[in-house]
């Protein structure tokens, strides 16, 4: 007995002693769609590939759980997801930075921005999408997101602009509807309107982003946008043309740092690994796999830099679980050499399929070339004749190679969305230690934000004083309904632009 | 960074003061099959039958998890899991207590009684099952379990006896041949000779074990082993015939405490949640839910017990998940009334099944009887006629109900097997804090090693000093290879055989 009062006593003296030491920096770091199988199923192939390697990076950062269930929904959306970690409340699916009477809430990043912190958002989807969305907007919908983007710059944000860097996909919604390659549904330049009235510096080319990142000059707010819809998956990457996640991740941190410490201030930084979801979504173990690499190896980048930068935290988690995924189906078969020859995603061999059946090949040519380019290039050399015929009459190819390969190598999917199980809790820097165990989403957001100090009432206050932007919500919040009587009508055709 | 550098400061100076503390009772607790989702369905089903229950008791003791692969599988059996957790090794699927060249290995539960320490099993399975054997006993393969029952009795044991107490089920290994229950493959009477030989208090009434918890009256070394085969479900259980879980947990716990404290040592307490992975394996929601539960209870019982003897460590983490189970399929179903209704498990209501079929009713009051008292009574209501015909065809009447209750609660099974997913780590008492992360199961025998103190080559050096018990070892290893072949060829019969 006396050993363990002891324990106690320890306990009680040492905690006061540390209890004034804050983080100067915050990053959030969420792996979209990333469960704890998806951690053995990258971990084992890593060990078959180097025998060494026993754990992942981010095995040694695990700390604990997240509950992810929504209001409205065991199963969570990214939407309601990000409004809960930025937010700390719960929200119904599909929900961006709004409560669940589509009434906005002040987000972690907004506070950030209020004390006079530097800001970032940096993620692998587009920039509009429900994640960055739900940290630095408010609209009814996920899929608002010309709206978003809007708000992103500044224009139309009750609180101004309150990004100071993002880089991320998606600069359809930037362009007017005119350009053959918007995505908005109004004539609006977006990009020069950023540029003119906001100051943003707006970049897409890999040279601009090169510059910067190794000059380390640069004009804030800045943003780095290369693609028009999402970046690719990591498997696919042209490092011509996109940076890594990592990349981006460690640039920002510089930029951000940079400036914080001229101005005397911190950074709350959020970060995404956004497509490791729509690999699960889609069924494709390689294009899941490869981008949940590289969450790794961006993660243990942002750990390095911890290291040199020690007033700074970070805390991961992902929103939900994607796919179901299942090891060791049936009869605890696996075989990940299966995954290992593969040199792009099922969505890439999609397209190569696509395109031979448009050529003016023979019959005997197609079926040879689609044997070799599109089975053969993504790994699967034993295609049957009965699998070429449901490949002739599927409607989504990149789904069913996806599930032939994941068939031969021993892995299952019970879904083709999101699922409820809790999803890993990671932590590395200061205090980080003190927030073992399980915790909810909304909990993540009030432990970072005490942290920091921050008053996410302040945000909230502000932002729904702005009358006519509440009433402006309440508005769309009516296409908001229709768009979800829509998606009970079309659930998979939604389902499907999500992945995209 | 002058913060940070003063918390790196603090802990360098607190951690030397606290080394010293050390547990002098050790519980390990094994909840059999329980995977990360299986938790996310337990707390919400109590969420939605009392909405003040937003964490079950095991959330607060989450502090990691446990990576589970075996030596020659991803994917483990609850043998070579046990065999990891007990000796620190890895082996290969099937073996108990042996490296994978089946040569012994020493256990935590031995090492502690050549401390002098006072062990216990406890279990709601056979006593001989593959989890508690890992423990205490040295087989080739999990199915000797008519050797298991000799060693754990100290009939055979190298090392003697080195169990004090064991409850669970599983009385058939102890009778002779001759008796109509008997399992075993011989005439040894083992539960006279545990009585006559070892001295064992051999008890399997509930008024037995009543007067026992209630007197703390008890000679050790002391079986309670009310079952033949494994104890009921925790849904199925007659509180006439059998305690609960709990109750058997915390009448160890008192009596290993008092004797211990007699003898001045400590304990090592093996405590499993067993059927957890039986309802998994027959994709029963209602006997894993119930047994999920218990577990819970346990665990909440046992974290207060440690409340009362602050000098002991609590560690707990499943073998391996099982079933696959996946929340909200599809479209994010889920509909936790639907397991308000069962009263019963699966397996129960398949016996009922069973008797209609038998009995000398017309057709139609059959039809009536199974509607009513088979599906009715498991509480599926809206039966098709389409699913009544293939009731009549199925050949696992039992996992044909689980999976109609499953798709009607939005829960779907990825196999009837286990899977390879890291399972939850929980921790409570002392230094328990230290062992916050991701960890291999071996790992964890090292923790609880070290923590007390013990020697784990010092038992392997004595278990193999003793050649005829090694050479006894191959010999059987060649009736087990004989085994492993029988297991390819005939995979679902052995894997239903150890469901049961």
């Amino acid at each position: 007995m006396k050993f363990a009062r002891q324990s106690i006593l320890l306990a009680a003296t040492a905690i006061p002693m540390i209890r004034a030491v804050k983080p100067k920096n915050y990053v959030f770091f969420l792996p979209d769609g990333y469960g704890p199988a998806s951690e053995t199923l990258a971990r084992d192939y890593s060990n078959y590939v180097d025998s060494a390697t026993v754990k992942l990076p981010v095995d040694d950062l695990a700390i604990g759980y997240v509950r992810t269930k929504s209001w409205d929904s065991l199963v969570t959306d990214s939407a309601a997801a990000a409004t809960s970690y930025a937010c700390g409340i719960k929200t119904n699916n599909g929900a961006i930075g709004v409560d669940p009477d589509d009434i906005p809430c002040g987000t972690i990043l907004e506070a950030a921005k209020l004390e006079g912190y530097l800001t970032g958002l940096v993620v692998t989807s587009r920039i509009t999408h429900a994640s960055p969305a739900g940290f630095a907007t408010h609209v009814p919908h996920r899929d608002m997101e010309s709206e978003i983007a809007e708000q992103l710059v500044g224009y139309s944000h009750p609180l101004g602009r309150v990004v100071d860097i993002m880089m991320g996909g998606g600069k359809c919604f930037f362009l007017p509807k005119s350009n053959k390659d918007s995505c908005r549904h109004d004539d609006m330049d977006l990009w020069s309107v950023a540029e003119d009235v906001y100051h943003w510096t707006m970049t897409s080319s890999r040279a601009d982003f090169d510059d910067i990142r190794d000059s380390g000059a640069v004009h804030i707010p800045f943003a780095f946008i290369p693609s028009m819809g999402h970046m690719a998956y990591e498997v696919d990457r042209d490092p011509q043309l996109e940076p890594s996640l990592t990349e981006m991740a460690t640039t920002a941190l510089d930029i951000l740092h940079r400036k914080a410490e001229q101005q005397e201030t911190g950074f709350f930084l959020f970060i995404e690994a956004s497509r490791i979801d729509h690999g699960s979504h889609a069924h494709d173990p390689i294009a899941h796999l490869h981008d949940i690499l590289e969450f790794n190896r961006a993660m243990l980048a942002v750990k390095r830099w911890i290291g040199d930068h020690e007033d700074t935290a970070l805390l991961a988690a992902a929103d939900h679980e994607c796919g179901g995924l299942t090891l060791g189906v049936p009869d605890y078969a696996w075989y990940p050499y299966v995954l290992t020859q593969a040199e792009h995603s099922a969505k890439y061999y999609a397209a190569v399929y696509e395109d031979i059946l448009g050529f003016n090949y023979s019959a005997a040519l197609k079926e040879s070339s689609i044997v070799d380019r599109v089975f053969g290039g993504y790994g699967i050399y034993n295609v049957s004749l009965t699998e070429m015929a449901r490949l002739a009459i599927t409607t989504s190819p990149a789904v069913f190679l996806g599930e032939l390969l994941s068939a031969r190598a021993g892995i299952n999917w019970s879904t083709l969305g999101h699922t409820a199980v809790d999803v890993t809790l990671f932590g590395h820097g200061v205090n980080t230690d003190r927030f073992v165990g399980n915790y909810d989403n909304t909990e993540v957001c009030h432990f970072m934000t005490d942290q920091l100090g921050f008053d996410l009432g302040k945000a909230t206050k502000l932002l729904q004083s702005d009358k006519s932007f509440a009433a402006s919500i309440q508005s769309k919040a009516k296409s908001k309904n229709f768009l979800r009587r829509f998606q009970l009508e079309h659930e998979d055709d939604i389902l499907q632009a999500h992945n995209h």
